[in-house]
């Protein structure tokens, strides 16, 4: 097994442009995950794990270990080289404190509309320029949690492969069926799969629970600070709004949105 | 106007003390507000400010400025002595970057379960030993936006005035009632008032969307690592769960009171 115990080594610098530069893991296909359960997640998720990096003092609480000591810690099935280095080496490379001492470089995979394979009566969050790589990530756990057919993430403002999205989401952006577009394309895709939109706006709208979700659904989330493109509430088949009577006029995109999920979950009797 | 230009100033280091230790939180009775809208809410929740640490150049966009400048900037009616504060200086005391030059010292308030005043048929949020101040700030802005009667936390691991749990309430912690009360006392005072409680769980449990919550009703919502005690599962009505069904088996406690309440909201038609 190959070991690491220089912070100057090569790979080293490598972890550390694909955790910062989305150019590199776009140019690359590459990507970092962090943490045992995002680990075991990606590979729930097909993702293919190139190479993992073990500190195996803090994943084993040991300094000596054997490839199949981390495969079966880390319950995973396929059986990719590991690296071993030192607790220096890790905590150089790791983005956040406190994690179990198992990164990964990991490929990245396809977001293609084309790629979704849609049950009969979808149930589809879309989420458009979600600002904040921790809403985007929060997002994802809901619907994981919801398991609605897929999130389709419209002008996205961060790659998925961003770390603050993958920690957010603990892991969920490897289990939920994703794809990424532009608007237009998102609008296309759904005109043409027959899927009604509807987008969650702070003005003159449908109330969200007077909506029958129980067919196919698109629910779509904008911005915190301007909500929806015109472009996207223009298409929709109904502007709905969650009702709102406190001092303030807005709630956290994360927690719309698994609101309105919810409300289609509970019409379809969470079938 | 008395004006500090001295970052060693004595009152420089009374704010930051204020923001970091609850322990002189309570023994003063006093705590920092930073940001614009944040004093403004804690006026509409009837706060007393105290004093204004006032960075002209920052809030207003000149050096010199009058009192009424910056009453009329904060749409604020009760008129707080101020001071003036450099650039430096303001940076110095500022929690988190990027606010809008304006610091508040506020009285805290007594946060008694008798200081509630309930509705006929109130809908009380509960919140056991919320882990993190920023999920405690993103309960009491969902809760603010649904304008339930009252969030009681029970157990509290922070302290409200908290600069984390300010910031992540976007300042509802100043507009929503609450009060502090250990998990027994929180008991007694719902048993007192004959509100039945509804606890979420993750295990055995009622579908949550079964229960009618167009009478009285307290939700209530614990750790996501260990959920509710033990002793406020055995004293609720029902102990109600939201169905998952993805690959992990938790959502952020913020979003499952989201649900759980709005769920309650909708049943009472938003009233």
């Amino acid at each position: 097994m190959k070991h690491i115990s220089s912070p100057h080594n090569a790979i080293v610098r490598h972890v550390e442009q694909l955790q910062r530069k989305s150019k590199s893991r776009k140019k690359e296909g590459l990507f970092i995950i962090e943490g045992q359960r995002e680990v075991f997640l990606a590979t729930r998720g097909n993702f293919i794990i190139e190479q993992l990096l073990i500190c195996g003092s803090i994943l084993l609480a040991k300094d000596l270990f054997t490839e199949d000591d981390v495969y079966k810690k880390l319950e995973i099935d396929t059986r990719p080289k590991i690296i071993s280095v030192t607790e220096e080496v890790y905590e150089k490379m790791a983005y956040r404190s406190g994690t179990e001492g198992c990164l990964a470089f990991a490929k990245t995979k396809s977001q293609q509309l084309s790629d979704l394979r849609l049950t009969k009566n979808p149930l589809i969050l879309v989420a458009e320029s979600t600002e904040k790589p921790g809403n985007l990530g929060a997002l994802l756990r809901t619907a994981d949690a919801a398991k609605v057919d897929a999130v389709i993430i419209a002008n996205p403002t961060a790659d998925l492969y961003n770390p603050n999205v993958i920690r957010s989401s603990v892991g969920c952006v490897f289990t939920v069926p994703n794809a990424v577009a532009s608007t237009a394309e998102v609008l296309a895709f759904l005109k043409q799969k027959n899927i009604p939109l509807y987008a969650a706006t702070l003005q003159s709208s449908e109330r969200y629970d007077k909506i029958d979700y129980t067919t196919s659904s698109a629910i779509a989330v904008g911005t915190e600070a301007t909500g929806l493109s015109e472009e996207m509430r223009a298409a929709a088949k109904a502007n709905i709004i969650i009702p709102m009577s406190g001092e303030i006029d807005s709630m956290n995109v994360s927690v719309s949105a698994a609101v309105l999920i919810f409300e289609a979950k509970r019409q379809r009797n969470f079938n």
